[in-house]
C-alpha cells in the first residue's frame, strides 16, 4: 500500500522542506514591541518565574507545548532507521497534534540509542515542555525509558504503549456493547508481546488499576513469536513476567490454534497472516477480531468476516473500524496540558479509554470508534481527562 | 529602564501564554492527506534519508530550524535564574530569528547546569536541527561547551561570543571609516573579559584568523575586574591566556586611567560608570567610545560626547548607534542554513562583520550600524555568508 503514495509523498515533502514551522504569536513591528517582548521588558516574566517555576505555564510556551522524542530505533514497520530518518514520522505526529488538538509539538530526534542517554536528554530538556511523547523506540528499551521518566515533573506518555492501549480498550468496550458481552466472562487471545501488545494486555487486564473501576477479562492468553507467555518459560523479560502475574491462565502451553477455540476476542499486534479462517471459525459466537498488524494484518478483515467474526477491525485506512492511535494521543496531550498535569497516571488512561468509547453514542458493527479526523472526539476526550485531573488535584 | 516596561510585559506575556507556536505547513483535510504526510506515505522520505542523511535537509525541518540552547545560568543582567525562568528570553531570541530572518527557532532550556550535560544534550538533539545557538550560559563554562561542540556536524554559534564580536567589529570598522583611522595604528582599550569581552578582543586581534584578510590593531589592552590582563597575572583562565599571547602589550600593569591615555578606541563590556570624563579627554583625537554595559553603560553616551569623543555607541535603545546582536545572529543563521553549513568558522565570522559594516553605504557619526529591525540588512549579510560558504564548499 505504501507504494501507491510514495512518489506523491516524496514530492510533497520536498516542496515543503519540513512539515512544521515555528511562528511568533505577536509581531515585532517597532522598538516598543522589542522592549516588551524582548529586552528590557522580558526581564519581568523571567523574574516572576525565577520566584515560582509554576508561572512558566502562564508566561511561556511550556504549558502549550509537547516534545515528541524518538531515537528512530523502531519507526513504523521500517525498523531501526536512525534519528534523521525518523524525523518525517515525528513531524507527522506533530501535525496530528496541531491539526486535531491545537497542541504545539516539536520533534526532537535523539542521536544516541542508549536508554540512559535518551533518559538524560528528556530529563534535561523538560523545562521547555508541558509534556513528553515518546515514539518509536524499540522494546524493551522503551519500557525502561518510559518507567524512569515517570517522575520528572511533567507527564511522559509512550504512544506505542499507552496510545495503543487506550485506543484498543475503547474499541473493545464498544464492540462488547454491540455484541452484548461482559468483561468478566471474556476469553481474549492476543498475539504480539512487544511495546504495543504488552501495553494493551496490561490495560485490558487492569494491571495497576483499581479493580473496582477497571473491568478485566476472565482469561487472557498472549503469544509472542516463541509461543504463549506462561510460567514455564525462562526467557520472559521483566515486563512480560509482570503481565503474566496478572492474568489467567498462567500455564497455557498450546498453539495459537488451540488458544483460539472458544475465544471471544482476538487482538493481533504481531505479524501478517498468522490467523486462519479455521481459527476464526473455532471462536465463540459473536467473535470480535482486531487484526492490527500494519500494513498487512494477521487476517484480512473481509476474510475474518466471511469466517463468521461479528466485529472486525484493523489498522488499515481502507477498512471498516480503523484502530489507530491518532485520536488517542492528541486528546491525551490536550487534556494533560489543559490541566497542567505533572504526571501521567492509570486513572488518566482509564478516563481516556472510557471517554473515547462513550463519545460514540450508538456503536454498531461498523462504527466502534470515532472517525480518525473527528476533532470533536478529541475535544470530548481531552475535556474528560482535564476534568478528572483537576478533580484529583483538588482532592 | 526595565521598570517602565515590566507591567505591560507581564500582561502581554500572560495574554499570549508563550510567544511562539508550532504550526503545520500543510493541513490534514482528509484521509488522503494523512496517507501522504503520515502513514503510509511518510515511509518514502524516511527510507530516502536512511540511505543518505544529507537528504534530511530536503525532506524535513532540519534545514530551516535552529535550536536555541540555554541553561539559564547567566540571563541578561539577571544572573543565574535557571532553565524555566530563562525561557521568556530564549523565546524572544526565537522571535527575532523569525521576524528578521524567517528562520524557525525553538528554545530548549537545559535543566542541568553542568558543561558535560549541556554538551551531551546538544550532541544528541542535533539531528532535528540545522544549527545551534548557545545563549546566556555563564563563563568559562560557555567557552568549554562551545569548543567541544564544534564538530557535531552542524554549526554551533554562541551568540554572547560570536554575535557580539561580529556586531562590535562591524561597528568599529565603520567608525574607523568615519574618523579616517587605520587598524594597524590603533590603540584599543577594553573592559570586560567574560564571554562577550574575550570574544570581541579575540576577533579584533584576529586570533585564529588569516592576517592577510583580518586587520588587527597595534595595541589592545583589556581589563577584567582585577586589572589588565598581563603576563604577570597567575589567575587568568586558559581563554584569557590564549588572548594575551595574541596581543600587545603583554606586560601593561597600569590602571584603566593610565591605559586610556592616547587610546583611539574604548570598548566596554563590563560594569556601569567605570569610565570618567577625564579618561575620555585623555584619549587621542577622534576618539571612538563603545560603552556597551547594559542597561547602564560604562559612561553615558552624552557625557562621552561632551568630553570630546567623536563617535559614541551604547547598548541602549534610546541612544544613537545602538550596538546590539539582534542584527548579527539572525543573519548568521539565515546564511548558515541557506548554505547547509556543517560548521561555524572564522571565515564566516569575518564575512559577517564585513558585510554588516558595508551594508551601511555612508556611515557617519550617528549611523555606524543598520537599524536593528532592518530586514534588508539581515538578508544582505546572510547572502554574503551563504556565498562564502558555498564558495568554500566548491573549492
Amino acid at each position: 500500500m505504501a507504494e501507491d503514495y510514495s512518489q506523491e509523498s516524496l514530492k510533497k515533502h520536498k516542496e515543503l522542506k519540513g512539515k512544521l514551522e515555528v511562528n511568533v504569536k505577536a509581531h515585532l513591528k517597532n522598538a516598543h514591541d522589542l522592549s516588551i517582548y524582548y529586552t528590557p521588558g522580558v526581564a519581568a516574566p523571567c523574574l516572576e518565574i525565577a520566584q515560582n517555576k509554576e508561572l512558566a505555564y502562564d508566561y511561556t510556551i511550556k504549558g502549550s507545548t509537547v516534545a515528541i522524542i524518538s531515537d528512530g530505533s523502531r519507526v513504523l514497520g521500517l525498523g531501526n532507521i536512525g534519528a534523521e530518518a525518523g524525523l518525517p514520522v515525528m513531524e507527522g505526529k506533530a501535525m496530528l497534534l496541531k491539526e486535531l488538538a491545537n497542541v504545539n509539538a516539536f520533534p526532537i530526534m535523539v542521536k544516541s540509542q542508549k536508554a540512559e542517554d535518551i533518559i538524560q536528554v528528556v530529563e534535561n530538556i523538560a523545562p521547555s515542555f508541558g509534556a513528553i511523547n515518546l515514539e518509536d523506540i524499540e522494546t524493551p528499551k522503551a519500557f525502561q525509558v518510559w518507567e524512569q521518566l515517570q517522575n520528572i515533573g511533567i507527564p511522559v506518555f509512550h504512544d506505542d504503549q499507552q496510545g495503543t492501549a487506550i485506543t484498543v480498550r475503547a474499541a473493545l468496550t464498544n464492540a462488547l456493547k454491540v455484541v452484548g458481552k461482559e468483561w468478566p466472562n471474556l476469553k481474549i487471545v492476543m498475539t504480539g508481546a512487544g511495546a504495543a501488545g504488552l501495553a494493551v494486555a496490561k490495560f485490558l487486564s487492569c494491571l495497576g488499576h483499581d479493580r473496582n473501576v477497571c473491568l478485566a477479562p476472565k482469561e487472557l492468553i498472549i503469544f509472542d513469536a516463541k509461543g504463549p507467555l506462561n510460567s514455564l518459560r525462562m526467557d520472559l523479560n521483566p515486563w512480560q513476567q509482570e503481565l503474566l502475574q496478572n492474568i489467567q491462565p498462567k500455564n497455557f502451553t498450546g498453539t495459537l490454534k488451540d488458544a483460539m477455540k472458544n475465544a471471544d476476542v482476538f487482538i493481533g499486534l504481531s505479524a501478517p497472516g498468522i490467523v486462519s479462517k479455521e481459527m476464526i471459525q473455532s471462536m465463540n459466537k459473536n467473535a470480535i477480531v482486531f487484526a492490527l498488524a500494519n500494513p498487512v494484518p494477521e487476517i484480512m478483515p473481509e476474510e475474518a468476516l466471511k469466517a463468521g467474526a461479528k466485529i472486525v477491525a484493523s489498522g488499515r485506512s481502507d477498512s471498516i473500524n480503523q484502530v489507530n492511535n491518532s485520536l488517542a494521543f492528541p486528546a491525551v496531550f490536550k487534556g494533560l496540558l489543559q490541566a497542567r498535569a505533572k504526571k501521567y497516571t492509570k486513572e488518566i488512561e482509564l478516563v481516556a479509554a472510557q471517554a473515547l468509547a462513550e463519545y460514540v453514542k450508538k456503536p454498531d458493527e461498523n462504527h466502534i470508534l470515532p472517525d480518525r479526523l473527528d476533532k470533536k472526539a478529541v475535544d470530548y476526550v481531552a475535556e474528560k481527562i482535564a476534568e478528572a485531573i483537576q478533580k484529583e488535584q483538588l482532592e
